[in-house]
């Protein structure tokens, strides 16, 4: 964590920490936001996708990075090669939003497309590994990826003395894993939460089932969080996490409208699910120093959910 | 100035400064942007109100203040005056949007309605001054008013050093008379600049005329940039401010979809024409060391400039 630390110095932004009187008022706790939405490229993305590709030797970054993503990770992945100097081929389904293809353009990547089916994108990145020996770069399911994820955690903790809990999305585990990381072993002591859809629950089940769930048919308007745990993720969570905290897409968006409207900043919804979730467990947090960490800022606002 | 900040100390919210690569690039400037949409009541309006009432003495603020404004004042003087202690009425159009009614009323403010013309809200505004000995806060024409608003251009200057020029809104003149006195105060070797509407440009031509000249039917997106200059602000105008640069609403409206995409918070229309005027006139900025001053973030969500 230290190391990816590092590694992220002068590169990542460091993120400022937001508060808000009436935000207190309306949970009952004190809460300080860690606003990736901020971050390079949108979202905390940037820092797990530096790390990986700032780690590799340079014998393996001379041949490039591959990912495949519909979302933030892309960009992220795309912008961390450029900053290296190396090759970044992004794997999109042919149906992406134009705001996806842009973004990853914008960045540097080198867009191949997929069939519009997980199967596909997997098989495709899988085969451009194998001809050109570039290195893949899991969005979450990945050592490197998930210490750099814990960067925004660690600058959190230190930062504001004495939290008691944490709350992060989840989706693959990354983010919540990193956060998990790097907040006990500052203290050991503060709770971590994961916030997931209610409609995208596979991490809640697999907690509950001591194995790895995957999603059938995830509904939720958190594009972020339809991923599932896997096998570097879920072991951390189930030894980290207090508890994680469902939460149905209605909640999700009058939280984000809060966020925009008080705290003047923008959030995605699989940002604004984190603050809900503290919203939705009042005894959980009663009084408590709580840190939420808003994972991104990319909307469309053409397509806002309460429009 | 120095009293003013004094004031607000530990009562105003201190707000952040922001940067962008993406920003920069477009502009070709490097511009820092002093975040008045996270101050209290969503914009630097707190300032000056709570400088003014802080400022009264105990003998005058017993009797309470008035004052009337369909914006974001409103709101300003009533939280000042909550935190002072005393009573504040405010004078609103019958028509006043609920959101406004709503934010005077969360901040303790006492409304009494006018007919929907300003002759009315006058009218009824200096009645009450009358009859009840409360004391007339104007929105900008007041010399502790400026002095408050002030503070935001002073904090910006004290922490990026070596400014070459500041960018704000102007309509009564308020905020860019205390940012002028504020910045030349420490340099004066500052540019000052004022963005105006184009459709609502009396400031630009009260400086061209050497006279105060009042709007005639106002046509902006910029619902806060509707005034014009008063005794108190125009002198100050005349003698500290480089340039008006008036702009079309088309580009304020693209500049504030920028800022939110962009930097990820929301500003409202007359916060985004100043950086909309920094887009505008390269050749002023080419190379420069600009603030910009984001005067609030009170937007309507349902009402979208470009829905």
């Amino acid at each position: 964590m230290l190391a990816a630390r590092d590694r992220l110095a002068g590169v990542a932004n460091r993120t400022p920490v937001l508060t808000s009187r009436t935000l207190d008022a309306m949970t009952g706790a004190h809460v300080f936001f860690k606003c990736e939405n901020f971050q390079r490229v949108g979202a905390f993305k940037f820092r797990g996708a530096f790390n990986a590709v700032a780690s590799l030797d340079d014998a393996a970054a001379v041949r490039g990075v591959v990912a495949h993503s519909s979302g933030n990770h892309a960009a992220a992945v795309s912008l961390a090669a450029r900053i290296r100097g190396i090759a970044a081929t992004i794997v999109l389904p042919r149906d992406a939003a134009r705001a996806k293809i842009a973004s990853v353009e914008r960045c540097g990547g080198r867009i191949v497309y997929s069939e519009p089916t997980v199967a596909s994108r997997e098989e495709i990145a899988a085969r451009i590994v194998e001809e050109t020996g570039a290195v893949f770069i899991h969005p979450s399911n990945d050592a490197r990826v998930i210490a750099g994820q814990g960067t925004a955690a660690l600058e959190l903790v230190e930062e504001i003395r004495e939290l008691d809990a944490i709350v992060t999305p989840v989706s693959g585990g990354g983010l919540l894993g990193g956060t998990a990381l790097a907040a006990h072993g500052i203290d050991a002591r503060i709770r971590v939460f994961g916030a997931e859809p209610s409609g995208a629950d596979d991490a809640m089940r697999s907690l509950a089932a001591g194995r790895i769930v995957k999603p059938e048919n995830p509904q939720t308007i958190c594009d972020g969080l339809r991923s599932h745990l896997g096998a570097s993720t879920f072991p951390i969570l189930r030894e980290h996490v207090t508890k994680i905290i469902t939460v149905p897409d209605e909640e999700t968006t009058r939280s984000m409208r809060l966020v925009w409207e008080v705290l003047k900043v923008l959030v995605e919804p699989s940002s604004a699910i984190a603050l809900a979730a503290v919203l939705a467990s009042p005894d959980e947090f009663r009084g408590a120093r709580v840190g939420v960490i808003f994972s991104g800022g990319n909307v469309d606002l053409d397509q806002l959910p309460w429009g």
